[in-house]
């Protein structure tokens, strides 16, 4: 293998997702095809270099030229209800839901003990400053439904409350997934599942 | 989604082996990981892009400052045989089998008239010149197993009788792989297992 595809493969395997063999896959095909693969491919990567950054809101991706982003920007979204979220790709995952129309809050992340995440390094602070700003009556917590995100979530909430907000704080259901099998779900999902059953279907 | 993480997410998923869902993954990480991800990949491409050419002579991947590539001059290796490949990437997962010590040719596909492959746009010529040119006693082909590899083999064998290169032609064997079980293999290779079976193992 010549060094520079072998560089190339280095730097692909690195990216979530794929292992070695389908970095080598992808390194030489874009070798191969340099005017379909790779050229779009560098363009793509230098243009996201140069032009995307955080939108100094919310925190999730924007570019340079519309910072505060669309979303906290557009009036036709409910700036009553602010939905905190782990990461910008939880956004694009709720909206694809589309049953969320407010605003959104990115932490970059979720306390972690054992990966160095204080509450230091989440955009905690940005939050409260948002919400004594005014407008918002309900924060939604979105953020994963594992030991971490639990803790994050009681502790966004205390925060809030100490604050004196006086914003509702409210966090995702809890229970099975659409078009699964009772089967195959687990025993935390179940348990929660019966505890939070619905009459109301 | 912003235009610039729009343009990169469809640049990574026309990859072989990166869907719409994991090139989503892999461009927000690159984003949020610039020097990390972005940078290393945006440098291994240009890279790629300025010093990858093909082998003159076997036509492999190789980097403008050795060509014909390592495997062509390599004073270890075996002239007397060449193994006629479709792609790279089959060589190097011959040269992992560590079975193969001669020289390699690449043919850049095989014959297809659905994708419009005809044997003008193989690098068969080449592989005849270089046998004209000695050395060669016998040509390995190492093509697909497909209908199309199969034609490729045939029409491959034909050229080199009519050029009358006195070389011996042969391919590489049908039969089980190995660490498999007979109940997942498919007919038309337990036919050829049959068939081409050894009393020598």
């Amino acid at each position: 293998m010549v060094e520079p595809i072998a560089e190339l493969i280095e730097a692909l395997s690195r990216l979530p997702g794929l292992g070695r063999r389908s970095a080598s896959r992808a390194a030489l095909a874009l070798v191969r095809e340099q005017l379909r693969l790779l050229q779009p491919l560098e363009g793509a990567l230098k243009r996201a270099k140069n032009e995307v950054c955080c939108c100094a809101q919310c925190g999730a991706f924007t570019v340079r030229s519309e910072n505060p982003c669309k979303m906290c920007t557009d009036p036709a979204r409910d700036d009553s209800i602010i939905c905190v979220v782990e990461e910008p790709s939880d956004i694009i995952a709720l909206e694809g839901s589309g049953a969320f129309k407010g605003r959104y809050h990115v932490l970059g992340g979720k306390l972690s003990p054992v990966r160095k995440m204080g509450p230091e390094k989440l955009r905690i602070a940005e939050l409260v400053d948002r919400i004594k700003s005014g407008g918002a009556k309900e924060i939604l917590i979105a953020v994963s439904t594992d030991m971490e995100g639990d803790a994050t979530a009681g502790y966004i909430q205390s925060v809030l409350e100490g604050a004196g907000s006086g914003v509702k704080v409210s966090r995702l259901a809890l229970g099975l997934p659409v078009d699964s099998g009772i089967a195959y779900s687990d025993p935390l999902t179940l348990r929660r599942a019966i505890s939070s059953r619905t009459f109301d279907f």
